[in-house]
């Protein structure tokens, strides 16, 4: 099986798609950050008076979907019609779930955006309570699900 | 116990390090992407000539860096002195491990560079091995070195 | 009444448009920079020969726009067909009057676009002549016109 | 009187600072976008509950303000050392003040950057409020504050 | 015969291309970067293990093709849908021979961005060896052929 | 002779410059763009009054040298502190010649700001009058000058 990411020499090149339909596509990633439960106390007692982490952490991470192509060397640009960050505190992990929800209609999957919304919420998160954490841990960061296009739909179990 | 990246009344800012010591400072994080084995399999016989996922990955880990303060709200832009993405693939994982040193002489850490070649550079294994393996997982994502600057030497257990 | 910019739990996201036409649109911004009228005259003898100020804001006018998406961060990135930035010194402001008109074919309006190239035009005039008014003013910044798209046609009176 | 940003032939340039002292430095920007009074209210009923327009924009002010050198042509990158974004609800205007503080250690000074902060800010509220009023303005964006370096102590009147 | 980047008086737009056909377009450039023979059997030597100055350039080309519109102040953004840099060394010039093939399905034809990707190899391919070799020449930047659009097919001789 | 941007393993890196001295550098990078006499004649025509090719080329080449680190993946960034891009139109050649001079006080050299500055002046060029030529060529890029830092004077003959 090979990469298509990579010619018959194995060089790497940006995919050719522009045969490929434009469709409406879909894809949910999801992640997590595990912190110290006094740690996690301190982001659930903050809101906008006290100090947003949630709120400035799902905001980074709408505007880091937005920079895939950028970030990706062989991704290709796409034009994102939705971004959705749902952030929630779970106590039992401790720490804060993520799950990004992208929209577009082109010609290639939006899979790569979705995890980069969560990537970058879940950095953002480290880097507001770093200052009383150094053991925190970004992880389960996978797609649950993606949809249109040619390959049908996934859905992660 | 409160934020350092929000003020008094709760309003996030870019906290002021005017008056830090302009110092030396090194970070590593690490992380790792997990896979089926037939996936870490078709890395592994990857090369210049067949298709170099980990070279890619690791540029894209470095260039990533550079762009941390772009991604993450709060941060600081740094004068990044030295980046180095150590890549290695465990059939054990089995998938790939990342490890991200980073050096500058300024005056906040350089950890948020370093988990952000990480991610970048996990993210770009996925994007090109997902035609192959919907179910990869990254994961395992933490700052293991931290040093220079007035709150002195981490290293993770 | 509510913003589309938040769902029902107030989180932000960025608006979902997949379903919305893809239509021509059109936008028109102005706006202006206030000056000492000594100031203005230094513009107005500027040339390709003496130093083009209005040729350089009209350029990062023209820049500025292409950057929308990027600055603004529930800002849907657009396919942007045509920017007009057009730009006059006034000696009865005294300043720069300027205005800026772009398309699209897409499927939400740009109004953003027009506006934030009218002020990208504006702080670059400020920087250009700032060694010599520090007391320049920059303001009007509004959408004169936007057409194109279900809301209709909107002209400022 | 001449132009610092253009050279004797009239060719512009970005200006040789390396010979400038590297110095603490310090602006203040203000300015304001005027809305309808029941356009403020929404703003004001919001919070990290129910829609945080005005925290979203201070991010945006935030991370504009690291944009400055990309958006400003013949403006230097600088080491940006604090940033904050202050905004308040002023029923009396009707509309939304900003005030932008920035800091750097370094060869020139860093206005601009304070000006890009409250333009930034200043398109978000814009941005996030436009569907439910399209007559806002923006306007009254100036410097008010300046020190550090050469030319000494600026403050508006 | 006048230039379509300037409109009537004079001052420069970007081009309105919104009622000009949605077709699928193409571009080809070519150049290269000459270097001493010592200088090309270093990098003819390295590979993934060795120090792949070749795959590393490749990449660097594709990823500036997707930064072509933020660089050239008048051009279009563009939905890139497929790029290919190729590289080969060739002994007889001495040095590396790069040609960079791009797709697009818009408005506006894409040899900018074909050639952004051929610069950015050279200079990446420049940065790499320049601590052996200060003499290097980069040059030969052109289209070889662009097809699609109005103005129809056009191959150098 | 080995390559500084790989380590012993052969993996990319970006270069350790920590312990390098800050010192002032200045690099000079020249080029060209040549075209038909006739393609000439209507940039030399231009001015800010008729379309001004030379400044804006000009202008875009201090722009792009901002975004050398961004371009090039194991460029340091450097605070530039000047950047200087002499523009002439050369009958003889025919076609326009492109100088760059930048300097900066850091830790490694700036010819790749200057040679990028070359670069993306010259694409300008090119996307300006391509409408009316398409048989343009860049070249002769290389670096001229070089002073500052341990490796000495470089004067190219």
């Amino acid at each position: 099986m090979s990469l298509t990411h990579f010619d018959k020499s194995g060089a790497a090149h940006m995919v050719d798609v522009s045969d490929k339909a434009v469709t409406s596509r879909i894809a949910t990633a999801t992640g997590y950050i595990k912190m110290a439960p006094q740690t996690l106390d301190i982001i659930m007692k903050g809101d906008a008076k006290k100090g947003d982490v949630i709120g400035i952490a799902r905001l980074a991470g709408i505007m880091g979907a937005k920079k895939t192509a950028d970030l990706i060397p062989l991704c290709h640009p796409l034009p994102i019609s939705k971004v959705a960050v749902d952030m929630s505190c779970d106590p039992d992990l401790p720490g804060v779930r993520i799950a990004a929800t992208l929209k577009t209609t082109g010609q290639t999957g939006i899979e790569m955006e979705a995890l980069t919304a969560v990537s970058t919420a879940a950095l953002t998160v480290y880097d507001m309570v770093k200052a009383v954490d150094k053991t925190m841990e970004i992880g389960g960061i996978r797609v649950t699900l993606k949809d249109g296009g040619k390959s049908g739909r996934f859905e992660a179990k």
